[in-house]
């Protein structure tokens, strides 16, 4: 048994660009990528990536180099999840919500030697650019025109931009032979942690962590062959959970939409014969509340990620046809606890590291370990080493171990507010709130307290004609009936509107600062 | 990006055998395997493997010794597909067709350090033993009883075995902390190839390899979640093409039947609504030839390999309620042609190993590289270095590229008949053959001629009932009006039943043989 050695015949890098290779081949003439009038093939997205993936190279942007990508769902930006690794280069997925200011930190800490960007965003990134200080050397721009055109688009390559995205393609080789990884570890994405709890991380993906994950992500949500996928997620969220990948592995038919529109998504699900989609809660909510929501003719697979979704709406939108499925993900490792691609997962106590008991009581940080995790935060040992140690990576979420080896997550580490010694999840009391008809959107965050140390905090926003606002009480009242006493919100504040990160999250530090200072008047005002 | 380096959260190996400890978990109380009157949860299943890992590592058979199985697909089959490495074993199947003496030589080769044993295949065994040369340690004999019994079981140990199967349940230990692989190339199992062209040769797989064919063949094949998978293809056949440790990942049910019977298959897929079956073109020629098949209630993906099935047979079985795929296989890369799990195929000049033209219609030796591949083939290290070279497996099967890189596999190399200087590819004749509405069974292969230098020579079983066998000239009339003259057999025998190898495929070396001295007595009569 001994001599028997892998050869380089079976350890050649695992890598993801091969399943588009493969689609080329194998399902050559069917869609790949349609966007308004434009229908490609899996054959021309292959040969279109070749042909980016030679431009960038011919411009002496190198191995392990950044290139980054300011877009949204539109045909480039699937290419690019592609052409830009081809090229041997690590992929920067931009979030297209965020500021100029914060754009130009990414750019910066990434180092980014290009940056491709829709012709909509283009004011935005040419304001990043000028924020970058005179001392470095700025990122060639590439503009990626639009036939759909209403932002400022103009058709040339001009002073700021070198080239237009289809002259890349148009000069580009369809022969170009891409670049092999070295090593199944070298790095393929960048992607920067969204910002909730702290400053925006650079997590860094190889080859081999994005192969399995793909191979996971498909056999997690049972993704047949040839789906049609829209676009609802968007690319730039965890390259759109890995199935900007996982399309070109199963030949699906990729449905490019610009942005979320409820009518424009109910439309395309029709006319395509749409089977798959993927989007946050707030994306089902939307779905759910459309005024104009039919039945559709067709069930649809939709996944759903991040706190999990409230059950009304989870019930309202499988009334009409979807097929909610739950996943749990994160930046670090963008899988479920316990899916295929992840060797172990247990619920340690942060300081010991040691397991809790299996009791289904005794919370923890859930650690993983697996093929899937990333490598690291980029130029950050500190960060890298404090979530990665003993062999496991701290989520940083926390859960409970049941005696069977169940692992439940219970609640991001932060939103677990503690009141009077006891537990309270944020998820558990916002659920109760999203089952009232009236609420639209519910968050729940600590409000500091003199005598319980920490109270739960509940911030609403109502459904469009309900009328005005009720008085706080009988929101509490609502709660009072379903939750135990101590989960009660003892503080319930209206807005028209909560504030959201760019990926469409509840911006969860923004309500704690408001709660923060609502508890310092209090103290204040008794003092 | 070069500081950040794979490390132990993300760089353990990967190995088939976490699926199982998942299983386990997310799906506890689904049933795993049911046999007869026996049903098994997943985590009944999980606890019983824990335990026999466990005996087996009390029996001090240590790290990478392999350790054999002789039984048809009955629980503990299934069982051992995990017990076995989980005790850091190497898992050899064997095939149950085989004769005691090819047996005795496997065991042998392989140094097997323990059996287990089928109570139905006893004396087989038994006999296999008494060949082994005394000088050698003989392997620990393990009985599996059944209690659907018609064999020459005994329920307890005796004189030749030292345990029964259920004692090592019984007494293992199902806290038994599984041997997690050292390295990922470690090996699993070991497989001796069915010996239609050559002696067998051992051909081991690493945990690797296993993890990322499992990937495959489940995206492959589309198989969901939790699907309801009839056991028709033997396990000891490649493994059951790794749906084995493919159910784990899904978390399917594995219905086990001990052989094929066209009755018992029919009520099994009724009963139980089976969704999933694999296995050889016989099969599903068996199951369109059933006198009383009857249409299915609900629709049966039926995944076939090997030679392509008939037209006529695909047809027939469809019309059923089939849904037949067809899969490329070799027991040394185990998968089809360009799958997710290989990085890159081509077709070759099998001397020079350059690329063949891409014209579609050059041929050459198909040769594959990727992660599904064998570590190589045990204490064989010519056979390994002469088809694992240049950084590819040569297959030693034919095939052609065409120009959009299809690779379309023309015939095992010893498949094809040149005949007048032009290459005839086997398969086809027999394609046309199986379309005659009274064939049974077909097998072409060259006959030495004098003047062509080979002729197609065809073997052919009639189906039951369909009167005597026709004047020869008649099939040869048949083929005619539907193939290139030089295609057509110039040669027909009838046979009551092709022979077979102990896997179901017909045994060409014995028609080549037949052929053989034919041809010898053609050109003795004429001299």
């Amino acid at each position: 048994m001994d001599q028997l050695k892998p050869s380089s015949a079976n350890s050649c890098p695992l890598t993801p660009l091969t399943f588009l290779e493969r689609a080329a081949v194998v399902c050559g003439d069917c869609p790949s990528v349609i966007y308004n009038h434009t229908t490609y093939t899996w054959s021309q997205t292959y040969t279109r990536c070749l042909r980016v993936a030679s431009a960038i190279s011919s411009l002496e942007i190198g191995r392990n180099a950044v290139v980054s990508v300011v877009a949204p769902n539109i045909p480039a930006m699937y290419e690019l999840q592609f052409a830009v690794p081809m090229a041997g280069c690590v992929l920067n997925n931009i979030n297209t919500r965020l500021d100029a200011r914060t754009i130009a930190v990414l750019l910066r800490h990434g180092e980014s030697r290009m940056v491709f960007v829709d012709s909509h965003l283009r004011s935005l990134v040419l304001e990043s650019i000028s924020l970058i200080p005179p001392q470095f050397q700025p990122p060639i721009l590439i503009l990626i025109a639009d036939d759909d055109d209403e932002g400022d688009f103009s058709p040339n390559p001009d002073y700021y931009f070198s080239y237009t995205y289809e002259n890349l393609v148009k000069n580009g080789d369809p022969e170009f032979k891409w670049v092999i990884p070295e090593n199944e570890s070298d790095p393929t994405t960048l992607n920067y942690t969204s910002g909730t709890t702290s400053s925006p991380k650079g997590v860094v993906h190889s080859h081999r962590s994005i192969f399995i994950i793909t191979f996971d992500s498909l056999i997690n949500w049972s993704v047949p062959k040839q789906p049609v996928y829209l676009w609802t997620l968007p690319m730039f969220h965890s390259n759109g959970w890995s199935y900007t990948w996982g399309m070109a592995a199963v030949g699906g038919t990729n449905i490019c939409i610009r942005k979320f529109d409820a009518r424009v998504v109910y439309a395309a699900i029709n006319s395509y014969r749409v089977t798959h989609m993927c989007g946050a809660p707030v994306i089902l909510n939307m779905l759910a509340n459309y005024p104009r929501a039919r039945p559709l003719k067709a069930a649809v697979e939709f996944l759903t990620g991040g706190a999990p979704p409230p059950a009304a709406v989870v019930l309202r939108t499988e009334s009409l046809g979807f097929v909610v499925s739950h996943g749990y993900g994160l930046t670090e490792a963008r899988q479920g606890v316990k899916t295929l691609g992840l060797t172990e997962a247990d619920v340690v106590d942060p300081k010991s590291g040691e397991s809790v008991k299996r009791d289904g009581l005794t919370m923890g940080e859930i650690v993983l370990r697996g093929g899937c995790l990333m490598l690291g935060y980029l130029k950050n040992q500190e960060a890298t080493s404090k979530c990665m140690k003993n062999g496991w990576l701290y989520t940083g979420d926390v859960g409970v171990m049941h005696s069977d080896g169940y692992l439940e997550i219970k609640d991001r580490s932060k939103d677990i507010i503690i009141t009077g010694g006891e537990n309270v999840s944020s998820v558990e009391v916002e659920s109760v709130l999203y089952s009232n008809p009236a609420v639209n959107e519910a968050a729940v965050v600590a409000r500091p307290d003199e005598y319980w140390g920490e109270t739960p905090c509940a911030f609403l926003s109502l459904k469009e004609g309900v009328g005005p606002n009720p008085p706080e009480y009988e929101m509490i009242e609502f709660c009072r009936a379903r939750l135990p006493h101590y989960m009660v919100p003892k503080t319930v504040v209206f807005m028209a509107e909560l504030p959201k990160t760019a990926t469409g999250k509840v911006q969860k530090f923004t309500l704690r600062d408001i709660a923060n200072k609502m508890g310092a008047l209090a103290t204040a005002s008794r003092m």
